[in-house]
């Protein structure tokens, strides 16, 4: 088997795994209590926090451990509202291909009286930050474009766009689920003020993630109750999750360098190697994206067949974002780029993971093209093409 | 050792570890994703549905997974309560002494424009279904009274309180984390709406926990996102933590007699041990209470005081809850069954689990006996006592 959705989500590495298994067997204890083993069980919650703090160049204290990314960017982007709301200033500026914690969230934030304005995409999946400059307003209290893209794995211009919002004193959130781990962040050099981040897409546990926030950026809690997280997020700590996210993040952190090489050879070969299909094309630019990010769209056939028949190949990938597969509308990230319906269709994602080998990257090439050209064999889509009764896009 | 705050948290059952651990290394794919191994990953999931909604007599579609108890009873509550505004009613009855999850949610709504009426509680540590009836108002929307009370352990009378509510045409929540895989329950008999449990403190792992909706009982999201949960919750499903949780649920659920009746007898010893303490009183009800819970006010001694001396003799007992453990305000259940402040100070809460000896039982007793005689023999509270300068109330 192939599995080439780690944008999807990770296998937890071993010692991930055993941080947990460890933890949860030996140092079981609730982090709130007085008495011996809870009180190494905070001592473990506060070293992960210092580690998971140390590799984004932020403080301990800014940290708050969440259930994973979605609960982190809801909370990062109603906090920035609350406190904008209090200064008069409700408005906020994002992008239209955030992912659907941010989006979702920003609508529920219209409905109470907030004005969004979604920046347009380029066509190279990236937001200009010239845009964000001239779009910031007198009453724009936050900003939020994310780090990297989940589909098309285009990094954004993070640390311009954060330089503009500190010049204007807007508050700059960014969504990093998919960046953490996999690229080096700097919350000072960037001028972040919010970031959400997500252990399952770094090789660390599921339901276990972080919100970072700027010293003096006051959160608003999500989850009411107990005094736990300083009063921010209520709920008995998962301490073996947290442990396992953070050892999972040093792991990353360690070996971002060597992987994202490897990585974005491999990247590189299958970007040429299925460029090489006809009527294909990249989505996103092709150098500024996650080194194991390829996303494709190809004419003529539709992205769902085409996993199901790679599926069958042992070859594990998807169109788009596991959030919204559900969805039979196209993806909103590719008509944010510019690719119209039909096309945006026949997408794939592939999302390669450290361990790959040449051979497997040689084995996508091979059986992507040979279904790509099975499935426009039978194409009424295609057939049309062929013909001339349409035109081609791509 | 002897680990005495079960209600605290748990130790994982080597079982739920293990599925935990199987799933993390087998099936980690994403459960929305349509290759194999998501598609196997959606079928865990579903199962583990299915299995924790029969241990509570519901149907799968009424289970929604969450990040914990917290969460659950953040989102029940505000869920009533939207469902409530629509029609006009904005009043939520509940009781002085619910979990902080509860209260600081219904302090949130007040803010909003509701109001809130929180019942006595009665020395004995029971609601009084008569009292619940009485308060219920035109435009009540929402009862919500915990099923079992996470310090003093009494068991509410939720059968009699849920009749009253389905009577009314009130929506009925409970906050069940303490009583889910310790006591049985029906959604059904009992006539409850909305419930909410916590993986963690029956042998699961943390992090993980469930609501239960009854069918027609629209939720709100907390968390926005995916579509995951039926669009009801969004983040990538914590499939280990889930199908870990039902695992656990499950053998909860299949050795709950013998374990209560086991429980039962060395509560009973302890509570009989414990009282022959001077100037000692068990708090709440000593029959309607949860087969492991413990719950003693020592007069003329501070409660953390004897926590500590107890953790050196290799005793892990609370004075409280955990959640506010940090905080030097008596606890707020003992103040709400008419514990005086001082009095409320020298608590002492043994919350055993399954494992425990009778040799362990008599340790315990042995050694809190010891400790609050020492405790008091420096104490100047004990002092004004003794000598007649202040009034003995236990």
């Amino acid at each position: 088997m192939i599995y080439a959705d780690n944008a999807a989500t990770t296998r937890m590495s071993d010692g991930a795994l055993d941080t947990f298994v460890t933890l949860a067997k030996e140092t079981y204890g609730n982090p709130s209590s007085l008495y011996s083993i809870g009180q190494r069980a905070k001592e473990v919650l506060e070293k992960a926090r210092e580690d998971i703090a140390a590799v984004i160049g932020a403080g301990p204290r800014e940290i708050t451990f969440t259930s994973g990314g979605s609960e982190a960017d809801n909370q990062a982007i109603l906090s920035a509202a609350a406190l904008g709301e209090r200064k008069g200033k409700k408005h906020i500026l994002s992008s239209a291909f955030e992912h659907h914690a941010v989006l979702h969230t920003l609508e529920k934030l219209k409905k109470q009286g907030f004005e969004v304005t979604l920046l347009d995409v380029h066509e190279d999946g990236l937001v200009r930050p010239e845009e964000v400059a001239r779009a910031i307003r007198e009453d724009t209290c936050l900003v939020t474009i994310m780090y990297a893209n989940n589909e098309i794995g285009t990094i954004q211009p993070i640390r311009e766009i954060g330089a503009i919002c500190r010049e204007r004193g807007v508050l700059f959130h960014t969504d990093a689920v998919q960046a953490v781990g996999h690229l080096p962040i700097d919350v000072e050099a960037e001028n972040i003020d919010l970031l959400s981040a997500s252990a399952h897409k770094f090789h660390g546990p599921k339901g276990v993630g972080f919100l970072y926030a700027r010293k003096g950026t006051l959160l608003t809690s999500l989850i009411e109750g107990g005094a736990q997280e300083r009063g921010k997020r209520a709920g008995t700590e998962n301490l073996p999750g947290i442990a396992s996210m953070a050892k999972a993040l040093q792991e990353a952190s360690q070996s971002m360098e060597r992987n994202a090489e490897y990585l974005t050879s491999k990247r590189d070969r299958l970007i040429a190697g299925l460029g090489a299909i006809p009527h294909s094309a990249l989505n996103g630019d092709a150098v500024r994206r996650l080194p194991g990010n390829v996303s494709f769209c190809f004419e003529g056939i539709e992205g769902e067949s085409l996993l199901l028949l790679l599926d069958d190949k042992g070859i594990q990938a998807s169109s788009g974002s596991a959030c919204t597969s559900g969805s039979l509308d196209p993806s909103h990230v590719l008509l944010a780029i510019g690719r119209v319906h039909d096309v945006a269709h026949g997408s794939l994602r592939l999302t390669i993971g450290e361990d790959i080998t040449d051979e497997e990257v040689e084995t996508i090439i091979r059986s992507v093209a040979e279904t790509v050209e099975y499935l426009r064999s039978f194409s009424p889509v295609w057939r049309d093409l062929m013909s001339g009764k349409s035109s081609f896009i791509l």
